[in-house]
């Protein structure tokens, strides 16, 4: 496989997060965005928390009330008719879906890439009424000395994306709702296009249509339109469930190289490279036939939700080498190392396959 | 009721309409946005076509070929087990969605609003990938000499809203999608706000979100953010199952005034009234307790798909009178009028049901 884990991993594990408040546990440290700044490397993890007594036999939503800026918990009974439990991750009641856990995003630092201190207190949490069930998988694009960052808005609005940008990881200004529901897994490129800055995103329609990648464009980052699709679940392999955007595209000669996550019908969440044409982050040159990672470490099966690599930043490490960030089974912090080159090859024989 | 049919409904019906080729019948005139440009009255038509020649238990998809510019039709066998016919307008085959027609937009020109002469070209056709399904509900507003379109572009990729403009009904310059999937149900605001132009748009999320009807804002008009719920569905009310923007607003002393469609769990459409802050889209004032117009006439329940009266865009006719246009049944074109004071009168009434 192009990606080799580290022999470290899992690199950050919820013991290693203090709980926000003390009646509430962490119960996963996952899907981090990566940057570097300054000499440190920064992931800005999402933490996912849970009230830390919940009674047998009961099921808890922790919910943000956005009008006294607190945390409430809404407690139901497993076997309450009006109850369907999914899974662990999430139920519904009368209707209306629930988290079984709130998430906020919080900075982790290394010198060395690999060994993190996790801040003690949140970056990023829970505000207002598109949020009430949390701030999910941050990712981080530089652009300048601005870090650009869009993370998932969660409430029974619905799933959007929201901006926020900082120069420091320690303040953060917030640029509201980019994209309304449904809409995860944005991605900011880097650079200006023709059509200026560029980003994927991954809407999901309501008519039967399928979790695809699109492209969108904006002048200020802010705002933005010209939406298009990338790339759509390829039927029979192993992304045929559903695809998003990964890791912050790298330009390469050959085009801008990412790395994003498919996952198959049964929710089994693998990595793969795409490469897209520098001038046109909307015209895809290459995608892996095969997953350039699958969970098969034990940290990747067994956790919060097992079955599941989702890569979510990468940092350079040396010329062309890349360290990639990963969460696994939806609880810890991994990361893999690849390099350019082995990306671009393992593309090279399945140019076609777009 | 505030709002009272013409005698002279339903305006415009099929047989007014020169399909768009020999093989096809109109079979719907609707949902029309609407203007004055010069001295006249321009609606801009939704007209749905479907292949004249059915065989007698098959159903026919007419289906745009972005490759060729030519529409193909799809036929299969209604007794074919992958078929899941579900009403009139669509059925599921095979796990995709499609629909029984296409649309397309015309223009039709009055000088008495009333009495309407229907172009026999159309003005904007089903383009690329994602309007393989035809174009739809056109909603115009008119900012300085320029009439700025949203219509739905509805393809396998799902329900998005693409924007174009026109000075002249007569030649269009397209703008590509301003808002992915799912949203439909756009209509852009006249004037500019503190946070540049704004419209109300009607994202539909994947996760039990309802459809409700939201604002974004944008300083060019192609590309969008900042988006904020407006209003949801009113359990037990007549507006429970939907809510979308209908009329272009029209500002009064006590704000912005507008006409929006409501469908209750039963897919039954009616229209209501609703005044949001002069200074602010988002913030609703007042909302109609109930509907100003229902489908009561034999022309809004009898027809392509019955029990539905549609708005989709209105011109001042006198100082504070207002000649509404709406869909009637999915096949026809009706109007009604009203005044500014009876809707502000009626919206007085049920002022805190927002």
């Amino acid at each position: 496989m192009p990606l080799q884990r580290l022999e470290q991993n899992p690199l950050i594990v919820p013991a290693d997060v203090t709980p926000s408040r003390p009646d509430f546990r962490v119960v996963g440290v996952f899907n981090a965005g990566a940057a570097r700044c300054g000499d440190e490397v920064v992931l800005l993890l999402r933490i996912a928390e849970a009230p830390r007594q919940i009674e047998r036999d009961w099921l808890a939503a922790p919910i943000h009330d956005p009008q006294s800026g607190e945390i409430r918990v809404v407690r139901v009974r497993k076997d309450d008719p009006d109850v369907v439990f999914r899974d662990q991750r999430v139920f519904h009641y009368r209707g209306q879906f629930h988290l079984t856990s709130i998430s906020h995003l919080r900075a982790a630092r290394s010198r060395n890439a690999i060994r993190f201190a996790v801040d003690r207190q949140p970056a990023l949490c829970a505000e207002g009424d598109l949020e009430t069930y949390g701030i999910e998988d941050p990712r981080v694009t530089r652009i300048g000395d601005d870090y650009w960052i869009t993370f998932k808005a969660v409430s029974p609005h619905g799933i959007c994306t929201a901006l926020a940008h900082t120069r420091d990881f320690r303040t953060f200004e917030r640029h509201g709702v980019i994209f309304c529901p449904e809409n995860l897994d944005v991605v900011i490129f880097p650079d200006r296009f023709a059509g200026g800055y560029a980003a994927w995103t991954r809407p999901v329609g309501n008519h039967g249509s399928l979790p695809e990648m699109w492209v969108a464009h904006s002048t200020d980052l802010r705002h933005w339109g010209a939406h298009r699709p990338v790339i759509a679940p390829r039927p029979g392999m192993w992304d045929a469930g559903r695809v998003g955007a990964g890791t912050v595209p790298v330009v390469t000669e050959a085009g801008w190289l990412a790395i994003y996550h498919g996952a198959d019908a049964n929710d089994r969440y693998c990595a793969g490279a795409i490469l897209v044409d520098r001038e046109d982050p909307g015209h895809v040159l290459a995608r892996s036939p095969v997953p350039i990672l699958e969970p098969d470490a034990d940290y990747e099966n067994e956790g919060f939700f097992g079955g599941v690599v989702f890569p979510g930043g990468s940092v350079a490490d040396g010329d062309s080498n890349l360290l990639v960030y990963y969460g696994a089974a939806d609880d810890k912090v991994c990361a893999a190392r690849t390099t350019v080159e082995a990306l671009l090859e393992h593309l090279g024989d399945g140019a076609g396959e777009c």
